[in-house]
């Protein structure tokens, strides 16, 4: 019977996919020294088990070694196999080379999973460029989507709305989201020129003024976008939006910065723990999982 | 001509370096991204170069992944090797299995490097069960001596040193110093309970209270340990003592708690840029990179 250990942000995942599924439950100790390096100690025996590991790959530097101490370990004390469900993925925006010389971490990242673990389950990777994490994966993996618990989070709790995509890469999934809940979309353009600087253009938008907007974004790491989409339609007279992200990163004081803006609501799933957390992925991640194991 | 690359933290011995042996430095962007990922770039040429990463691996989690990045991307770009010297080797002190289940994490480190890089230089490592690097590291390694630099600093700067080792990992390398500086010497007891809970016996140095006491240890983490050695001293009625350390860590803000001690002065080497630097490391790294080159 397959084990299910979790780093201890992913408690949560890890206790109702166990208990969906009726899979022992394993302790693991995962800290920091004072020096800052990590420490790992299995509690519990692996020993001929199929070891299933939650650990959210946000903030990644922070938890890759822990991750390799935890799998060379597992594989020592003789387990069959190491599988990985991480309900954030990281390292999946450097997907190509923007400058002669950089890194293009996704790959290299994703070599160094493949290297040490048997196979990987996420939630809504950031595929941009790579059509499929087959592409840089050597391990089976499994994508599940979070649309369907937003889109039931939506028309549970948003009366009349009006659907925003940031940018063109939400393109496929807000239109997925907005078959769901039969709401009107609408794809802006998004212009980067820094980490920090986004603008975003708004057109023909004043027709919506009785909906409720729900801007959707996969990752809200500096919420730039979503403040400067928000003051956006606030200049053209829209409602406050409610801001939805699959994945709450929120570096630094952006949290903070976008309840400040002139937004209605922030929410998202629990694919990262957060204040904001309002859609629970667990069911989706069982379903995946199950499927997984018995292919 | 070989190459020579840093991080940020570690220009000064880069530059030293490099300008000592004639060689190129190069440069490259190392940077986090807001979500606190890591960004590499390569901003020189290294075709058919072999490449020389300076790269103290104190924090090493916040490092690890740029490290596997840099030496991905340089392989990509046609480096011939690619060997690192990092002045500070971090993952040293988990060298056995202390309980049950605990990943050995001094090994798998050092797997890891080995891995992706053709050789390494390093300032005193935490050797303490293990002999030698040789029996983690598959790639060749080179160990350079703080003793000397550290030597000539007392020599220099200390009236009448009397030397205290904290433990008995010290004694070889206590005896050594003061071999070269003909001063007396003791090694303490150390009783280890936890990471901050450390207590130190001292014996019979009452004939010592005309020297300057002088307390030498590795690393410097949490200082808990000099600081209980100098409340001991002070207690028996020595001199504050002067403490050095070879490698600066400073676990949060022990450096504080430590200057605010019964102590007279703190002193470290540069492995690690710190505030208390005042024994240079450079010129030994020269000469090792320069025999390790000519074999």
């Amino acid at each position: 019977m397959p084990i299910v250990f979790s780093f201890s942000n992913d408690n949560f995942i890890a206790n109702k996919v166990a208990s969906n599924l009726n899979f022992k439950r394993g302790n693991a100790t995962i800290r920091h020294f004072p020096d800052s390096e990590s420490y790992v100690k299995l509690n519990s025996e692996v020993k001929n088990e199929d070891v299933i590991l939650i650990n959210s790959l946000d903030h990644p530097d922070r938890k890759a070694m822990a991750l390799l101490f935890f799998a060379d370990v597992a594989k020592e004390y003789g387990a069959k196999s190491i599988g990985l469900i991480c309900p954030y993925l990281g390292y999946m925006r450097q997907d190509k080379r923007f400058h002669d010389g950089e890194a293009i971490s996704s790959d290299i990242f994703a070599k160094f999973l493949s290297q040490h673990l048997d196979w990987l389950i996420t939630v809504d990777p950031h595929l941009h460029r790579y059509k499929a994490l087959e592409e840089i994966y050597s391990i089976p993996t499994r994508v599940v989507h979070a649309t369907l618990p937003i889109a039931q989070w939506i028309i549970d709790n948003v009366h009349n709305p009006y659907l925003i995509g940031p940018d063109e890469e939400s393109t496929q999934w807000i239109s997925e989201v907005a078959k769901l809940t039969h709401a009107p979309f609408v794809i802006l353009e998004k212009i980067r020129r820094g980490d920090r600087d986004v603008t975003v253009s708004v057109h023909d938008m004043e027709q919506y003024r009785e909906h409720t907007p729900v801007i959707l974004d996969d990752i809200i790491s500096t919420a730039q976008t979503m403040i400067e989409t928000a003051h956006q339609l606030n200049a053209i007279g829209l409602k406050p939006p409610i801001c939805i992200g699959v994945h709450p990163i929120f570096a630094a004081n952006s949290y903070q910065t976008l309840i400040n803006a002139p937004i209605a609501k922030v929410v998202s799933s629990n694919t990262i723990p957060h204040a904001s957390n309002a859609i629970d992925v667990s069911p989706l991640i069982t379903e995946a999982l199950k499927a997984y194991l018995n292919d």
